[in-house]
């Protein structure tokens, strides 16, 4: 790949200009009212596919929003390469607490300071710029089609229909995702393993109206008390998760890979510095990596209830809710899942409260071979950009489509993202280092380059 | 009394529209926004004293909210009545449960709808009109004195210093207090006990920042599941509240008097069908008007933490709060509880997390005997206009500046409230009888008459 970082050098205030356009507009899968700016979105990537060098793009319906596809066929007998991203983003409450507006980007201490900065769409504008590089530049050496989502961070709900309906237009050697982390900015890791997710919200009903706390307090069922109690209950003291049958499918990592995984560096004191936390918190009888790495966990994403405003309001609210999240690793069957939790939330409610279980949206867990061909020259073109081999690393987090992927068009993924753990994704004050944006662009033709050889 | 029903009869139609622009003025206390609106309360309620018939009437100045001072004294070797209200009203929300505006009163099937139409501006308006209608009848027969706050629903924070401030101002034989209820229409009762109060906000932090859920999830505190584990420990298996020292301060009723409690009628299935319950819930060993008569409780009065919007969003808080009040009964001191719970709920929380408690304010419990002059006048009064005996009753609600008037003023009150358990006070749909409402204003200038007798 000739002239790389010459290239990005000359382009480089053009590529984050761009990267601009598509960061203002608030595209927020999970607030409705952003319907308008999805499309918007779609339409924007589309432009900038073509102008990449894209032979065809297309905004195409699902249903859900859009899904932006291009192509650019050099010859049907070379490698494919599928680029999957999405254009949505996560909801940026609470507000308050961005030193920045979420959606007017700010270049600040070397990072991208905006939403979606990171998560996806500075790491998946990173693949159009690679793309258009080699197009440019002559050296693109197979085939590229590219889909990018508008519904990834809520679980992409309309792209599992989607890949069905076009199996022949997605058929792809492997598909190529920027949508994970690395271990540091000098660290380069690739991602061999993501856990899976189920998310649930959960409506406990008291009385059928709120009531005054002092003339019915100690008689009448307070749902707040009574979910945090069904809460507290879902984990026992050793961190263990209770519902029945819940780690019956987990992959048992052997004593011989956790020792493995081990040697990846890791310094729990700077973690801990880091967060500003006192202890780590966890399932007895593993480390933190492991934690997140290998083994599920449930989270309560969010709660609310009763009176929240300033001051003080003596009431017995009718209804409290929680939104409740697992993370599920190899081989847990997230719909099976799903159901245990609901038959078990449902089971253990007490006479006094009604509880209803809304499913919202899951995905399963993904394990990327060492072995395959595609990590073989994800790893090679790491080195060649790094100067040292990355290390695979197991990803605490989800992205469920990637399963599907395998499951319905028959191709495995590799995940070469280039974010850190401190761009904070899903939190206020998300960012992209600009070197990693840049390193991305420049590392990501290797791999093409490498994946087409032979 | 003469011609009262008359005078009601003659003068409602203006008593209502009176009341109604006291109740259009949003006048929350919880809310700092409704500053400006304390003050216009206030200035209207000095407004309907003057005009009923006080000799003065002042607005004056507290370390919080304004104090509406009003009297007539006919003589000062007459006995002294101080009628204490309030003119500040709970907050709204949720304002999407309200089926009309919480603060445009409006008359339906018999009700007047509007927050504030029972608790307390309903009920403190009976007051202002039974002491019109005492004035200009002529047959005032001793001396009243007025005191409305705009702080009740906050725990009057200001007043009891501005009684310390105005003790001999404040000098009567007996506080009259409307801001109770009645156990039915046709079932007269006097509240002869009331619950104390403590409330606080607790605040549980775990990392310095919302961190993505599956990078983070599994290894890091979530305060929200934290919170709700520290909650549920609250209490036991039997329903009795965990803090240590508690229960220590306690009254123990007497089996004969929980026995002579138990004569009043209560309907337990009625009960639970008006709030759609399938079982009431508290504590072991206690009947339903025990556990709100009798025992202390405690409730999670809001909770708030994480995401809570539309969609799913999978995010691991930084921070989890909860507004948490007790109940109290008599002998507890409600600044020992509040340092119990503030002590205990700091000492049980695991290290991964940081705790902060905020107590917001608090009183004690009331006792009124049933032999006191006071108490034998309203008994009577209520017997005149209703036909029968009123039934002495303990309510779970609490007024705690009631308790602060017998310490600093050394003055007991006698609490004849004519509201009804389906008033919905503090809650969505707030409404109060029109029937109370004239009831009350005929039943209060017999109250006058006996208690000025001998």
């Amino acid at each position: 790949m000739k002239d790389v970082k010459a290239y990005i050098e000359a382009n480089k205030d053009r590529f984050l200009n761009e990267l601009f356009e598509l960061i203002r507009i608030p595209s927020i899968s999970a607030e409705s009212e952003h319907k308008p700016d999805m499309v918007r979105c779609a339409e924007k990537w589309k432009e900038f596919l073509l102008a990449a060098g894209c032979d065809k793009a297309d905004v195409m319906p699902s249903d859900g929003n859009p899904v932006v596809y291009g192509e650019k066929i050099i010859n049907p007998a070379k490698p494919t390469v599928l680029v999957y991203g999405h254009y949505d983003v996560m909801p940026v409450a609470p507000l308050e607490l961005w030193r920045t507006q979420p959606f007017e980007p700010v270049i600040k201490d070397g990072r991208i300071w905006a939403r979606g900065a990171d998560d996806d769409k500075g790491q998946s504008f990173m693949q159009a710029k690679a793309f258009e590089f080699m197009v440019k530049t002559n050296q693109l050496p197979c085939n590229v089609k590219f889909m990018l989502e508008g519904e990834e961070e809520i679980g992409s709900p309309s792209l599992y229909g989607f890949c069905e309906k076009h199996k022949k237009m997605l058929k792809s050697d492997v598909i190529l995702v920027c949508d994970t982390s690395m271990i540091a900015p000098d660290v380069p890791s690739i991602t061999s393993g993501l856990r899976g997710l189920c998310y649930w919200e959960v409506e406990v009903t008291g009385a059928n109206h709120d009531l005054h706390s002092g003339i019915y307090g100690g008689a009448v069922a307070n749902p707040i008390n009574i979910l945090c109690k069904m809460i507290a209950g879902l984990h026992d003291e050793r961190g263990h998760i209770t519902i029945p049958g819940f780690y019956d499918d987990v992959l048992v990592i052997s004593r011989a890979e956790r020792a493995l995984m081990a040697q990846a560096p890791f310094d729990e004191e700077a973690y801990k510095k880091d967060l500003d936390i006192r202890a780590v918190h966890g399932e007895r009888g593993y480390t933190t990596k492991e934690r997140t790495g290998i083994r599920p966990c449930l989270d309560v994403c969010g709660i609310w209830g009763g009176y929240t405003g300033e001051g003080s309001k003596t009431v017995l609210p009718s209804k409290a809710y929680a939104k409740i999240s697992t993370r599920l690793v190899a081989n847990q069957d997230y719909n099976k899942i799903s159901k245990l939790f609901q038959r078990y939330f449902e089971r253990v409610a007490p006479k006094c409260v009604r509880v209803k279980v809304t499913p919202c949206h899951g995905g399963a867990a993904y394990v990327s071979p060492l072995e395959m061909k595609a990590y073989k020259a994800a790893e090679k073109a790491m080195e060649t950009t790094y100067g040292k081999r990355p290390i695979p690393t197991r990803s605490g987090g989800s992205i469920p489509i990637v399963a599907g992927f395998e499951r319905i068009l028959g191709t495995k993924s590799i995940l070469m993202g280039f974010g850190l753990g401190s761009d904070d994704i899903h939190a206020p004050n998300e960012n992209y280092p600009l070197q990693q944006f840049f390193k991305g662009i420049e590392t990501l033709p290797y791999f093409y380059e490498y994946f087409a050889q032979n």
